[in-house]
């Protein structure tokens, strides 16, 4: 890090001493995981520092953006619809979720059966760890799953009543959108509310072409990945993918389009970060948040390539445009609900969809198979990992399917499944 | 039984050599824990002459029914409206899902993680070993939590399009109350659509006296608990609740009111099932299908009495009635889809008029100590269990919460952890 934060961290109520120990951590693992690999895109050096900088400068910007009256807003959903955020002058910020820590004391208030994302923020804020959280007006979560839903109602004791809860309906049926479009509508009441604002068009347009525009960087993104052999790692990607859900989004999109346009050249070159012909594979599933680096690690450490994400950390936050440009607030409002309802979450009954996603992805990318990824009781994935092997199957598109949580107990047994799996793809043999 | 339905079994694809194994054991366990019982009522030989008929002769009756014409629909949730199913003529039966068969065969269609209810009735099919389902036309699945609402999907290709799923909003606002009433609506339609008829006025208001008549006669049984000895035990009362899922509702009343009679003289002679002066437990929770007689016959044998389930198997199936004398079919729907409504399931986001029910109930049935159930992977009801016992622990009522399964390995553990419970209870020591 630059500079020494820890005089901001003990204003945050930052436990000081374990803060440190994660830090450490995180370090240590991002040089074990991230820095370790070779002919990373020149690029990434801005990525590795937002990294560094994870807790320090980020948070230093959002605490002066709270000294100009901005209000933060923390999500755990890509169904929280940030346009509406930033146009009311918001800094819109995932909050942290994606390591084991805190477990003990997030297990006094919740099931040691819970998966490790609900654990994680738990955890989080229970052992003063998160600074983002520590930075937030509002907290706004979602009834994605029965987990995060039923959390939520005792996260918001934990945080002092910073919850706010938007209802997601359970079905694609004309009332589920009826319902969710009146939820967009009370969301910008009630940040309307906290801001003292009222939503502008100007800025709604604004907003939307920043949030768009951040979209669309991540699709080329996406897209450079198509190629043979793949210009940036599955790694790399996941973590430009991480970042955009807390860096700024006009630096962010600036900094991916610079990467790009480098690897442009790679492309153009014929070249890659590995060599051509290794086996590529499309993850789906649940969202992986920083520094949840675990899959791509093993199957990236195997000798296979990840080229897609089929996540809420992935294709599923930036895969739906936003028709912009709107001639009232109103149209704005409504514009951006149908949006965020063309998310193709397992948390609806049908979403069929989403097995459509995944078989798209799969051509699109050239991918050889697919590696279903589900947190441990993370139900809504764990279970349509079936209906995707099925689907996937039918097309012999070969499939693994996994379940597992944020510990390091099971690397073992997961390397040697994935190494079966690339094995077989090698061979040409159906799993 | 009375009396060979080999034949009846076969023609809907019973695995007889499996059944008749599965009869066995429900035998066994029948007297074990039923028969053995002291004192019992007289009107209990009703119910214990309905569970020796399970698979024989209500599934003779519902034959004879089909063969009227009428449509059987099967069900797993209180949600499900039957006073529109009765209204058809059609015949709402809970589906098999109490105990734990088919397993290895349930999991090559969902993951081990899944909840032991969701695993039955999914083990039931697959193996051949629930009747009911064989006799059904329809099958109502609702969205009210992770675990079923994805396993209807998988449910639906297995018993060949039989599902159909109503959608229970998240929350309880006007636009989840809306979305709740147009799908009430659409289930009306649909069960015309398969019956070939029309509701009438008439008929609505008469199959609505049925269903509220069927619940008052539970009220009625759940208020005679209250008094001090019981005059039934906690199994009989929860197998007769067990039982109101799938017997004839008319007959049922009949004898549930007989036996009500009876219970009535033993509260004047102030006898009842057990002697005075032992923990009188509430149990609370997930719901306990026939036949989920586990934590019942643990806490019983215990030396307790428990005098009332806060559960869908219980006091959220009879609690509320409907507001029945409708004076055209459209007020009914709207009644009974609000009467629904108010059930106050751990599905909703918030719920703490559950909360409130607990209390409630603790009260009027003078419960010394609440027994918090969750089917282990019950998402709804083990988080909510951490709410519930701070509300609780608020009130100084002793709580203890417990997950587990169908399963008899941990049967010791549930023992000696209840025992404990019951004997600080004992000592006026809080838990």
């Amino acid at each position: 890090m630059t500079k020494d934060y820890k005089q901001m961290w003990n204003n945050l109520d930052i436990n000081l001493e374990a803060h440190d120990g994660l830090l450490a951590v995180l370090s240590d693992a991002y040089q074990n995981i991230y820095l370790s690999q070779h002919n990373r895109p020149e690029g990434m050096k801005y990525f590795d520092f937002v990294i560094s900088e994870v807790h320090g400068l980020r948070i230093e910007e959002i605490l002066e953006a709270k000294k100009e009256r901005r209000k933060v807003i923390g999500t755990f959903c890509v169904y929280v619809p940030e346009e509406i955020i930033l146009a009311l002058d918001g800094v819109c910020i995932g909050l942290c979720a994606g390591a084991d820590v805190g477990s003990d004391e997030a297990e006094k208030f919740i099931p040691r059966n819970t998966c490790a994302l609900i654990k994680a923020f738990m955890g989080f804020k229970l052992a003063g760890l998160c600074p983002y959280i520590q930075t937030t007006d509002l907290i706004v979560g979602e009834t994605t799953c029965d987990g995060k839903k039923k959390a939520y109602e005792i996260f918001d004791e934990i945080t002092g009543g910073k919850m706010y809860v938007m209802e997601i309906p359970n079905m694609k049926g004309e009332d589920g959108r009826t319902l969710w479009r009146n939820e967009v509508k009370r969301f910008a009441k009630k940040l309307e509310a906290i801001t003292g604002k009222m939503i502008a068009l100007e800025k709604l347009n604004e907003a939307s072409k920043i949030v768009n525009a951040r979209r669309k960087a991540l699709q080329r993104l996406s897209l450079l990945r198509s190629f043979e052999p793949s210009p940036i790692s599955g790694l790399d990607a996941l973590l430009i993918n991480q970042v955009s859900f807390y860096d700024d989004p006009v630096r962010f999109t600036a900094k991916v389009s610079e990467l790009c346009d480098e690897l442009d050249e790679r492309v153009k070159d014929g070249s890659g970060v590995s060599k051509k012909g290794i086996p590529r594979i499309l993850v789906s599933g649940s969202p992986m948040a920083v520094p949840n680096w675990k899959l791509h690690a093993i199957i990236e450490g195997s000798g296979a390539a990840v080229v897609g994400e089929e996540s809420c950390v992935g294709e599923r936050n930036f895969g739906v445009i936003l028709d912009d440009g709107f001639s009232s607030v109103e149209e704005g409002i409504e514009k951006i609900a149908d949006r965020y309802m063309n998310i193709h979450c397992a948390c609806f009954t049908p979403n069929d969809e989403r097995l459509s996603d995944i078989l798209d992805m799969a051509k699109r990318l050239k991918a050889d198979g697919i590696i279903h990824y589900a947190i441990q009781f993370c139900t809504p994935y764990m279970l349509e990992a079936f209906k995707a092997k099925k689907a996937l199957d039918n097309k012999g598109i070969p499939f693994l399917r996994i379940e597992t949580d944020y510990s390091m107990e099971d690397m073992g047994q997961l390397k040697t499944r994935i190494e079966a799996f690339l094995e077989m793809i090698g061979k040409g043999v159906r799993v």
